[in-house]
């Protein structure tokens, strides 16, 4: 069950690179829930390479195909299969890597566990194309969840030693999805896309950080000691590749701060309990407390660099070097956006079903 | 399930800080694993106060009963029901705060969620109390880790910003087991005491960072996509009360790093295959590769301060303030680092048997 | 998780049968539930052993406590944990046979599975007595689906070949609790004791068939393709030692039936849908259809019987005999129904959750 | 999580019968399992309707498709997902019957629990059709079983009251799969096809009982307390439309048997240890002990007659009647022996995979 997650709205991934397709079926979704394909379509889409000059490196058009559980425009309450065919690529340069794990890729770690049997064309299982499922289910789960109000959104605030101001959710609302980057601060941005293109040039890549806010979650999602909401979305969001640290809130800045700092008090405004601040990041005993959720995830650079890099060889157990060719993106920060949305809201849909808000069915 | 986890090596917490006890149920130990009952009071016994002066705020001393699971010595293949009796304290203090939810704490989100009903009484569930049962069947999976030679150690790398040098695994394994503060390194360890100490007069508390290596890890552990290494360590260690953030190997910084600098080159070294550095923390696709497990958390400062608060009266819904008597860790870091080895433990031990590394029956 | 049951309402057990004690953890009740340790205690009451002169092998009196998780009489929302300490027994005889693998028993397929290291004594965990831990579960099950009107009734219908006559939901409510073979039928009560006594006599057994109702299960609960409610009542039951064979509805004589005889036509009555006949039990499509659930349940002669048999000695792996002395029930059966009511009640309570027809909070 | 079923080994159904097809995804599967696309279409075809003349009513070419998991001729260690495509079928038909739910089918119940959102097509869902995607499962299953010598075995041995004589393993290799019944006693066979075509020509229908064996099934197989060997096997079993029990080894007819003939003697021959007779059908206290396993399922005759009947208009919720057109299989105990061997074999998989008989690798 190591490519299922969820307990009531359990999503299951399946496909790979360079085989047939990449697809979902999500399980546990109400019956009733209007969906369009072009909902999915559109979530999808912004998985796509981006739009500046230069910085496209393998054109994607994938066409979601619903195989199951949606009838007459609403889902049945039957598992929803969704796919994207994928399109005959070249796999022939990956017989020569074959042998030759490239750093920082899963390609050692797969042809350990698997015993070399994986496919390891193009990364095979390990690929970042299999976040496209994640995407689907994230289009899914995120029209649940507007079903009670709740909004995620994320946007990058960092890449290559780039920060970006904060920006009021409105700023968020309008930027960050236009922003080639998705950063919500377009000065911030401009500066990002300049070193992005800077280490591609040099044949090298970037990381950063990825922060997301759930909006309108109303206080009780959560379910400990084990099912904590932090727990969850941590899980969750550590599935997609390349990023390796999650925080909430204050996050680990709470080391260096004081309980009289950290701790946020309660107060009643507009006749809502509220905290005035919120270093709980909306979780206090991993239970949302009905303020914004807020976390933020580090992404490495990308992997794939243009480079000779030192290697073994896993035939002959001898030290050896590659040299990646092909095009890759050289930060994959502003494609994981919206997987990082995706997982978030998928996570969110789950513990909206276990604590009872959205019912069985959707009238 | 909420309060259950893991796959094959599945842990149950139940009871409360002010109930009758604390206990876990393990489920999916092999047989024949030897466990004596002084394996386990030992890792409890390090959740002890601390020793320097003037730090012990409230003595515990949990003598570990075993209801079920062991015989003759052994496990039986049986789930193993672990115990800790609370003693009889004063619960009297709680009445007043009842209404009154403490900032940082859950007493709001539980009562929001359970209607009230919630056991109240010193945090109840929410209570780092019940990491009691975490810690012992964190001695259970350290038992059966140690069958294949993995080591598990944590220690404190941060404390109200004061930060450990790096050490050695030896001095890791000599000092932080000894130090108050569990920090390998002495000098930053008197400081850290002079930080609580200082928090504590002033009425306040600190946070820091706990660091966790696992040694001897084989390659191939974590179930990808979702069942990854990385998102199950996260997991376990979110459900510690006051844990914040999680990252591995280079984590937050990889944001700040090229690719050429966070790639890990892999080479032969003495016959074995080894990464030259080790950004990625030992795991690669959400599988071990070998190397060290690096793993760190955030954790936040002390909610109970002994300051007023502003709060609200959950029954009147109106602002109030709250005041925190008795006595309290102002930093409960050192508490938290046998915590923080559990749930590695019991997480490693769960992977460990999903790879078949460890047999359902020990001879 | 193999001693957990359940999704939403989970059971976890553990305990043997001459350890400390047998216990169970309750993991998904509402908040909110009023108990009171007598609800439990009545229904752990109901396992005792015959009244009857003579029927009494083993004096067991099983003081219900509550561990965890039930506050001010009512549950908390956290994990409830229920125990029933062991008395202490003598456990020498079972030495003498402990390579001897008594027939119809679980000792062989134990010892092969958990290598010897297995608790052998009085059958360890794979004695009757764990389902003590079982029926404090359904107690607490019970009084959840009592909130929805639920009601389960379990009953002999036949022991030893003797059957009994079909009863009105009266009379089974009346007369079967009050029989000691709890058999609503009171002629063929008398002679099922007698059928009994002559085994035990004749150091025999005897088996017998245990049905069971649930009444005011509204249409819906059930959830396919795989969480049928035939399959996971079907499992439940299928984990009380004895239990070898569950039917619903017309179950094996559907066999001879043709399909005019065997669908049951759906009608109007009192303004309310029902079916005229319920051949399907209750469910259709592995869902409830608002018609009583009828599930019948095969129960074996009783395993520890006064003769010598034929076995095997496991360490010297050769043929030898046994001779299984103390005082064994002659007939599990009228023991086996309050459990049997106990495994219906916790997965229709799971059911009702996870169909959202009762509330996480109860008022 | 409800459309998944196992552990390690862990199937996810989804697909409806006039949707765009019926497909399965196989997680925990190990990598390096030779599977050819053949292996899982021959079994699939066994699923085709009859082969005497007038028992075809609806023609079904079912190609399957890996989607995913499969490279090389080998698994890879990913999910396997399989389809077959559904031929577009004319589904006006069903609009006229949307709301006239067809006694002894899951219209009614299907209609409640999705709110009327379901995909009522052809039985949607519920349809039989969707055990296509168990038995491409199944097949896989079987080829993992292979390794280890496991081999299962289903057959017809009852039909419309028409009882077959008991015949060796090797009669039931040879004569059940050429049967047009599935059915190793040809005198039977003959017979059993003569009540199905009677039932038929009377526009009514017959059900059956299948027995299924699993032969070389080590001693070992099996989690209890819960994850019995039994229980699970049940709870497979049951998912299969129209099956309403289940019984292991003297199943029902323990009821009436002694414990003195009832319990197994065991005994050593050839060296290896044996019971003497198998009431247990090879399962004691939830565990394989070695001998082969034994269950038999009853199957209703099949819902779908061509007689007017009884039943309700669910819109104007008045009574009403439907007669039901089109072909039908008079009798769907025939087509229903692959699939429950595909759902023991698939349940026997996973057991396996949990006593740690199969390695994550094949070699």
């Amino acid at each position: 069950m190591e490519n299922s997650l969820g307990k009531l709205f359990t999503i299951t991934s399946f496909g790979e690179s360079h085989g047939r397709g990449v697809g979902i079926v999500i399980d546990g979704c109400p019956a009733g829930l209007p969906v369009a394909e072009e909902d999915i379509q559109k979530e999808v889409d912004k998985r796509k390479p981006e739009l500046w000059a230069g910085a496209t490196p393998r054109v994607e058009e994938d066409k979601v195909e619903v195989l199951s559980g949606i009838f007459n425009g609403r889902s049945t309450g039957a598992p929803i299969c969704l796919l994207v065919w994928n399109k005959d690529i070249d796999s022939s340069g990956y017989e020569r890597m074959r042998f030759l794990p490239r750093p920082g890729h899963a390609d050692f770690t797969a042809f350990i566990k698997y015993g070399g049997y994986n496919d390891y064309r193009g990364g095979g299982r390990f690929s970042g194309r299999i976040t496209a499922g994640f995407v689907m289910a994230g289009a899914i789960a995120k029209r649940l969840l507007s079903q009670i109000g709740i909004e995620v959104l994320a946007y990058t605030i960092e890449i290559g030693g780039i920060k970006a101001n904060p920006q009021s959710i409105d700023g968020i609302r309008e930027n960050a999805a236009r922003s080639p980057v998705r950063c919500a601060d377009p000065i911030a941005a401009k500066e990002m896309i300049r070193v992005v293109e800077q280490a591609r040039t040099e044949g090298d890549s970037v990381g950063g950080i990825i922060e997301a806010i759930a909006l309108n979650v109303p206080a009780g999602l959560g379910e400990p000691a084990f099912d904590t909401l932090e727990g969850d979305l941590a899980k969750a969001l550590l599935a997609i590749p390349g990023l390796k640290g999650v925080e909430f809130g204050s996050g680990f800045s709470a080391a260096q701060k004081r309980g009289t700092e950290n701790n946020d008090p309660f107060a009643i405004r507009n006749n809502h309990i509220v905290t005035l601040t919120n270093n709980a990041g909306g979780i206090l005993g991993g239970i949302s407390n009905g303020m914004p959720i807020v976390v933020r995830a580090a992404i490495k650079p990308t992997a794939s660099i243009a480079r000779s890099q030192e290697t073994i060889n896993l035939r002959t157990v001898e030290n050896d070097s590659i040299e990646i060719t092909g095009r890759h993106d050289a930060c994959i920060v502003p494609r994981a956006v919206v997987v990082v949305e995706a997982m978030i809201a998928v996570t969110l849909a789950d513990f909206a079903l276990r604590a009872g808000l959205i019912p069985r069915v959707i009238k």
